[in-house]
Parts: structure tokens; C-alpha cells; sequence
């Protein structure tokens, strides 16, 4: 009993190749976007101009923060292995964890999860100030952090929140994850007793939620995005290297301390 | 003496973020596509409408192959460790090598140092086919292969070549490079004493080089592509599972060989 | 004002290497073995000559386990890429995750857990199997699993189990750790209905928190061991080759079903 | 047809485990240790007790180097993704490639290939030295770096060396590759110009050779040692980070350039 694999990705044969049962050739190449190809591969349903829109928006917005850990790992992977572009990508991505690039997953499951147990979904900002009051205030009592809440640079405005709500707006994707989201923006002063800005990272995390996303996917988009990005930084690696200057000083600053037992 | 560490990609303040000189949330977010913002990352250089047209037609052209060794191992690593996606999209990309995933730089490679040796560069295709000639013909007497050139499936024509090649011309940037890899399709039967066709991914390295792009990034491209099929594998693995299955296979059929000495 | 980085590990000057404040040339190489080295390094402390043997012990435990995902990622990552073996073995470490390497550690933290709540730590075997008893009651009561118990393909015993009891009691470090997991093994059954083995991997994780390693470490020695096991899966794989085979199966056995939404 | 997966390492049933033909709990846990395993699971020959302590002597020395760029990326992307010790280990491996920790497998290859061109292989010092004189002689000539020689640091010697040689002569096992190592550090002054010492990480390489080691797996042995470094380098990490200084540091040095194009 030989097992069969069954998928709705690509397949050959001798003369044609099939991509989410379009020929890629004749109906893909040239004719659908990077962006859309990439979100139709991963919901297999065709992507509507607005989605692609606000889809592309998020990448964007995600795509480089400047020498983070992991723009910095790549490039000293690059130094240390510049035969293997790869492993200098796969280097810099491994970053893409809970601290650094998991907040757009984590604020969209928080408010997938907090929606999930609302009966019934808001209607209005009312609603969704109730619902968010009660989250915070859970999350509070929990000692958790609410994902998607604060940002270290950013201390009053992430400047990227509020130009990706207005594009989901004009393209008529604002759903109840990023109205939940802005909510909780509104209310949780009152609970915290101190106001913290709504971050870019988490608002990507919101306005994929409600593109219908599967949520645990929310983590891969981020890092396409960083793949990008990372392809920026080894780029400008090859053509004003850093990375050896890093090394340097980590290396020359090094102060030897006596070993400590555990 | 404190280092500097330059950079004209993502810097930030408390209140702006910039990226390539730009207001990333002004002017970038919902205004540049993300095939265009990585264009520009790479080369650092705003690019043209045709440019990014070409561009995102290569990635479509490389996003996925189906089931690819990497998209398998990337299944398989997500079913091992599933609570780090960015870890089964970094195992994917590291099959991103020399044999299957590298012809796009190779022969972009190939080509540049091919025209890099002319003089003057050929103006017509009589030029180019001479070029070519000499080509494969230097390649065939020191036993290398001609990178792009043959595929395994694709045995006449790989579907994907013609549409890369239109593309390109209609948009204006079928440059030497691509000529060049087109003499070599017209002029290798007579060296090789067969007739090969030019594979897609050889034909995206030549697109990729006449669109300026740094050689040694040509396999980032690739990479990137490559990216975003293996999001859609590993969506579909979520959702329709089959890396148990595939290992499943592999142990029961395992059959156990005394070790003999090297 | 100069950053500095503490370490204890390595420095150099023009005539000396200095590791863990020893002269690695005059006192290490060829008087401390690998298994050794890596304890010191990890604990910045020299172990004893029993704890080098019981972590040797865990080590050859853990090495290989025949064609498990991992394995298999590693020599399909190797086919795609062979002119990277770091990128093969890199592949292969990163499905070391929670499904599949991770019991590991889990149990060493679920057993270091349970005694820090224990007060005071039992001194015999009824303390033991009482402490036990709450915790599996416990973990039934949130229904969350035992790690460590239970095995795919070793339903009755482990085999490694005993034989790693055995040389943890003889070396006299068969710590307060591994006495509450064999009460598990013990009590389980009264909670559970049905008898369970206690696998290997989280024996060694028992023997290991015994070894008052870092539990934030305990996956490491996994992937360590498991390092060792890749290369010679590789080694295998460049003798006698099967990634191909694989492939080959995965990619004609594949079954195109038509694409359905979310 | 079912295919069939032929393989020499790890298989297992209900009751057993196997591994190279040994019964795992029986004959290998606490008997055999973990560097003997490795050499084993590669070569599928059993080693003998010299083969063991020259093999660990090398592992030994190539384990640790403190702050080079692999330490550093794994560091930072531990920071980046506390959650995946996995991926810092893997991203800190991926730096091995051609710059850092290559030397080993390429001096390696470079002994063979000059050996197997030797017709006969010298019996003696003078001979070696005839044949490492007509390899540096070609080396320069091809204007290539001899694999192995020289160093950053230790511009004198690199006191891993002779002690390396040392042990090899001690355990008969100094072989025609180590032989032709030291010839070249005999000889290549009066080619070069300059005296440049013989380095660690060729000497292990030549050592490993003697071993009769595949050479395609060389540079995985270095691998493996680093790979127990970063276990060091991430539990010291874990107790006295600095990876949060070295980004700090980083960002806040990071100086804006305009772009240029290319």
C-alpha cells in the first residue's frame, strides 16, 4: 500500500506546471503579484485587491527596524560563512521568536481568543470597549502582558498604527480584531493607570487576524517580511561591511572573570 | 574610540521610523508594493514600475516547486517542532543551495563573467551567438556544465522561460544577459550534440542580472521566494498534515545493512 | 564609556589560549575529555569523574534514533545542499523541538517543579511515591500529560530506562530527580487505569536536573547528542545514499486535490 | 514497488534498541563513551582507544574560541528567541562555514589531494619536505592560500600544535597528512618569503585525515565541537548576558548614510 501525499501547491509534469490549479506559466507569471501569490498560496483561496493592498502594507511595515539582534546575527554569520548566503538568512529568521518578532502573532491569537469568547461579537466601540476592559483586566489580574501594548523606542506613538488602520479603513478590512485592538488602546489606561502606545508589530498582528489569516500562521508573515529585509542588510553587508567591526569590539572589550560555580 | 556602524537602511526615533531615507510610515506603508521596497532595500535605489514588474515575476516564477526536498524537510521539522514555525521555515531554506535552488545565481554568474570577458559587449544576435559559441564551447572543454541549461522534467521546454523572456521584453529589460542565455539555447546543440531547453530558474538569474541586481544576491532572491512557498507548504501542512505520513514510510521501510568498514 | 562583555570561557593572547581560566594547550587538550569539557563549559565548575560517566551515559543515549524526522530533514536538507553541511546539520537541530527532542527537557522541569513545591523533599521511597501521586493527579486534573511517560514503540519498557537508573545509582548520583520519576513510573497507573513505561528521554532528563545542570539547558544536551547523531547520518548519507529515494517517493506518490478555502 | 531505506545506525523495536549492530542499553549506554560513539556512528568501524583520545584531543581543541562571530550570533538570536534554544544553537553552527571554522576540512583536503598525487608517498622527512616544497611552490604560483597556515592572533605559534602532534606521535597515529603539515611549516619560508605558523585548526584538520575520516565530514567534526562551545556560550548567556549590550551597542552607534545607488 504505497501512501499518497495529497496537496493543492505546485505540481509538474513534462510540459506544464500547476500552482493552486492555475498554470503557472500562462496565468501566474507576470500576471499576479508577489504579495498576492504569496497569500493565495497560503489561505488557497484567491486574494481580493484590497486584501492584497492591505496584505502588502503589513510586509512592508515589517520588513526592516535597522540593526535588530537579528540583522546583526545574519551579518556576522555572513562574515563567517559568506559561501552560504542561506545560512546567513536562516541565521538572521532563527531570531524571529517570542521576544523580538512574535508580538504580531501573539496580539493576533490574544484577540482571536478574546473574540472567541465574546457572546455576542460588538457592534461598536462601546461593545468593544466593554469586551476590551474585561481583557485587560484579565490579562492584569493574570500578570500577563497584553501583547501588541507598548514599544520600547516608541514611547507615546508608533507611527506606523495609525497609517495601517487608515489603510485597513479605505479598503473597507477594518474587522473586529483591529476594532478590539483600538479599543484596548482606549481603555487600558484606566486599568493600568498609565498610557502605553498601540505597536506597529501588534497592529500587523490585529489587521492579518482580520484577513481571515490562520492564526498560526501570523508569525510566518512577520518573517517574510524580516526575509526581506534581511536581504537589505547582507546586501549593504557586501557593500559596507560591519560585521567584522562588531566582532572586533565584542573581541577587544572581552573582561575575563574567574569562573563561579552554579 | 567608539566604532560607527553606517547604514542607509531602518533607523528610528521616538516618534518616526525611517527606512532608505524615507518616512516609513508616511510614505512607504500602503504606498510601496513589497516586491518594490525589497528592490529598493537591495540596490538601494528607488526602482521603476517595469523593474518591479520583472521582479515579482521572477519570485513568482521560484515561489514553489511542490514537493521540493526542502519543502519536505521544512513538513518535516515543523512536525518535529512545531512550536517554532521560524525554525521549519529556516530548515527550508537551508536546502537553498548548490544543487537545487542555486542555478538562478550560477547562471546569472556564468553570464556576467561571460559578457565581463567580451569586447565589446555583442549589439545583435549574430554577436551573441558567437559569444555563446565560444562559450559553451570553453565550458564543454573543461567538462563543466552550463548553468540553466536541461532539467529533469522539462525535458524540451520549461514553460516558465517564454513568459520570463516576454515579460522582460515588454517592459524594456531584456538586457545581454538575457540574450546571452538565449544564444546559448540557440547555439549549444551544435556543441553538445543535443538539444537542451533553458530552464526557469536560469532564465530568472539572467532577468535578475539585467535588472542590475548584485550578483552575490542572486540566490537571496531565490531565498525569498522560496520563503513564501514554503509558508504556503507549511500552511497546507497544518491543514492537511503529511509529514507523519512521509515518516512513517522512511522508518517502516528502513532495512537494516551490517556496517561494513570504510 | 566602552561597553564590556564578562565571559569565563575563551580568550587568547599571541602565545596562549585560555578556556575556563585553564591553558587549553598545557591542560586540557589530550587530558580532559570531550564529555568533560562540555560539562565544565556549561557549568563553569569541574565534574567529577562519576557525573562525567552518567552525562556520557545520557549522551550515547540520545544519539541516534534511526530515520526520525530530524534525520531525515538533515539528509534531504544535505541532497539539496551539499556544498553546506552546517546548513544540513542546522536543519536537522531544528526540528529538535517539542514533539520530538524536547521530553527531555520537559521532564527535567516538570520533576524540578514538582520538588520545588515539595516541602521538604521526601527522603524515601513512600515520601517519594506520595509526592508523585499529587503531581499525576494533579497533571490529570488540568489535562495535561507527564512528559516522559508513555512511548510510541516502547509500550511495555524502554530499554534505556533501567540501564541508565542503574549507572546514575552506581556512580551515587541517582538524585532526588530520578527517585521522583520512578515513583511516577510507580503510582502512575492507579491515577492514569492503564500502566505506562517511562521513556529514555525523560529518564535522561531526570538524570541530568540530578546532575544540577541548568533545566534551561537540558535541551541542549539533546541537540548535542543529537549533533553527533546527524553527522552520522550524513556520513551514512554520503556513503550510501537514500534522500533522493525519498524525494523521489514523496514527489510521484503526490495526489493534486483541488484547492479549497478556509 | 516499495522502496527500501538501507541504513547501519539506529533502528528499534518493542523491545530494543539498536544501534551499528550493538544492542544500545546493553552494550553501548555507560560503555561506551560519547566521542568513542561519534567516531563510530561515522565511520561504522569500532575505534580503538588511540583513535579516541587523538579524536577528542581534537574536539577539545577546536570547542571553544570565545567571542568569535558564531558565539556572538547565537547570543543574539537567544535573545531575539528565548523560547527555541535550538535555533541559537543552529544559527550560532550556521556561522561554519568557509571564513571561520572551515580551515579544518580544507586543510584536510588540501594534505589528500597533494598525497594522492605523490608517487610513492614519501617514507621520510626529506621526502615530505620535497613533496610540501613543490605544494607551496604551486600553491603560489595558482596565487592560493595554503589551508592551515597562519593565524590572526598567534603570529608566532599557535600553541595547539605541537601539542596536537604531540599526542598523535604518542598513540602512533602521526600519519603522512599530519607529516606533510609540518614539512610545509618546514619549508614554506624559503617559498613565502616569511615564517607563518602552522594553526590549530589545520593541524586538526591533518590529524583527523590520519584518522582515515571521510574528508567530506571534516568540517562536521569542527561543527560538533562548536556545537558543545555554544552550550557554554548560551549557559553562560543564560547567567551573565551581554547579548542585550552587544545590540545596545549596535543600534545606538548605528550612523545614517544616504543611499547611493549601485
Amino acid at each position: 500500500m504505497t501512501p499518497e501525499y495529497p496537496t493543492s501547491l505546485g505540481t509538474s509534469d513534462a510540459d506544464t506546471i500547476t500552482l493552486l490549479g492555475q498554470d503557472l506559466a500562462a496565468d501566474l507569471i507576470g500576471k499576479v503579484g508577489f504579495g498576492e501569490l504569496t497569500l493565495w498560496m497560503v489561505t488557497q483561496r484567491r486574494p481580493s485587491a484590497p486584501e492584497v493592498r492591505v496584505f502588502e502594507s503589513v510586509l512592508v511595515a515589517l520588513a526592516d527596524h535597522g540593526f535588530t539582534p537579528t540583522a546583526i546575527a545574519a551579518r556576522l554569520t555572513y562574515l563567517s560563512a559568506p559561501d552560504s548566503l542561506q545560512g546567513a538568512l536562516a541565521a538572521g529568521l532563527l531570531g524571529g521568536g517570542s521576544r523580538f518578532l512574535g508580538v504580531t502573532e501573539d496580539c493576533g491569537q490574544f484577540l482571536a481568543a478574546t473574540l472567541a469568547e465574546a457572546d455576542p461579537v460588538p457592534v461598536d466601540d462601546a461593545g468593544f470597549d466593554e469586551l476590551a476592559l474585561a481583557a485587560v483586566r484579565q490579562a492584569r489580574a493574570a500578570k500577563k502582558f497584553i501583547p501588541g501594548l507598548g514599544h520600547p523606542v516608541h514611547k507615546v506613538q508608533d507611527p506606523r498604527t495609525p497609517v495601517l488602520i487608515e489603510i485597513a479603513t479605505e479598503e473597507g478590512l477594518r474587522g473586529p480584531h483591529l476594532r478590539l485592538f483600538e479599543a484596548i488602546g482606549r481603555v487600558h489606561p484606566q486599568v493600568l493607570g498609565r498610557t502605553l502606545p498601540l505597536n506597529g508589530a501588534g497592529t500587523c498582528g490585529a489587521v492579518l487576524a482580520d484577513l481571515g489569516l490562520p492564526l498560526a500562521m501570523l508569525r510566518g508573515f512577520a518573517l517574510l517580511a524580516r526575509a526581506a529585509g534581511l536581504l537589505g542588510q547582507l546586501a549593504e553587508e557586501q557593500r559596507m561591511p560591519i560585521a567584522n567591526d562588531i566582532y572586533m569590539h565584542v573581541d577587544r572589550n572581552a573582561a575575563y572573570v574567574t569562573p563561579k560555580s552554579e
